[in-house]
């Protein structure tokens, strides 16, 4: 099962790690609980919609943005995805040669 | 204040309308509860990770396309999409100019 949560989690904790600031640090500008927080960040809790736009402000990232990328990482999950510049029969084809020449 | 809650009830119901489906068909493939589906549809009701992928399921759409369209729309919401072939300097300078000729 294919779970929002765990992809938003992800997102919020790659997006804080890339800016260099801590748990705490962002904790206490979203006003939130540090172990609440961490726990969002592990996918363990549901984050509201409310708590969720005081974090990406706290960040200083907008909610699409981090919407967007967990759409992005959701689709990798879902295998959505495909090489943008190999169509999936090409690659199917490519795959089958590699295999043809072992 | 952007709320995501407001904008995945939003894409869940244009996508149901789209699909030609009742919430009462919706909420009984999904196994929820018709008034609790369209709270959430109505943006009242936060959807856990869980529900969103049973309605998701029900809906037969990936969870990332319904994030994907959320994505897009909270970036409106925030102001963020610029005109595709226009450049923000340019529309502004064209704003200028429009105000130069009265």
């Amino acid at each position: 099962m294919v779970l929002v949560r765990h992809e938003i989690g992800e997102v919020l904790r790659d997006i804080r790690m890339s800016k260099r600031q801590t748990l705490r640090q962002v904790a206490a500008r979203a006003a939130v609980a540090l172990g609440y927080l961490s726990e969002i960040e592990r996918g363990q809790k549901e984050v509201s919609s409310e708590l969720l736009f005081s974090i990406a402000e706290a960040l200083d990232v907008p909610i699409s943005q981090i919407m967007r990328e967990v759409s992005d990482r959701l689709a990798t999950a879902e295998g959505i995805n495909i090489p943008d510049t190999i169509p999936a029969e090409l690659f199917d084809s490519v795959n089958g040669s590699l295999l043809n020449l072992r």
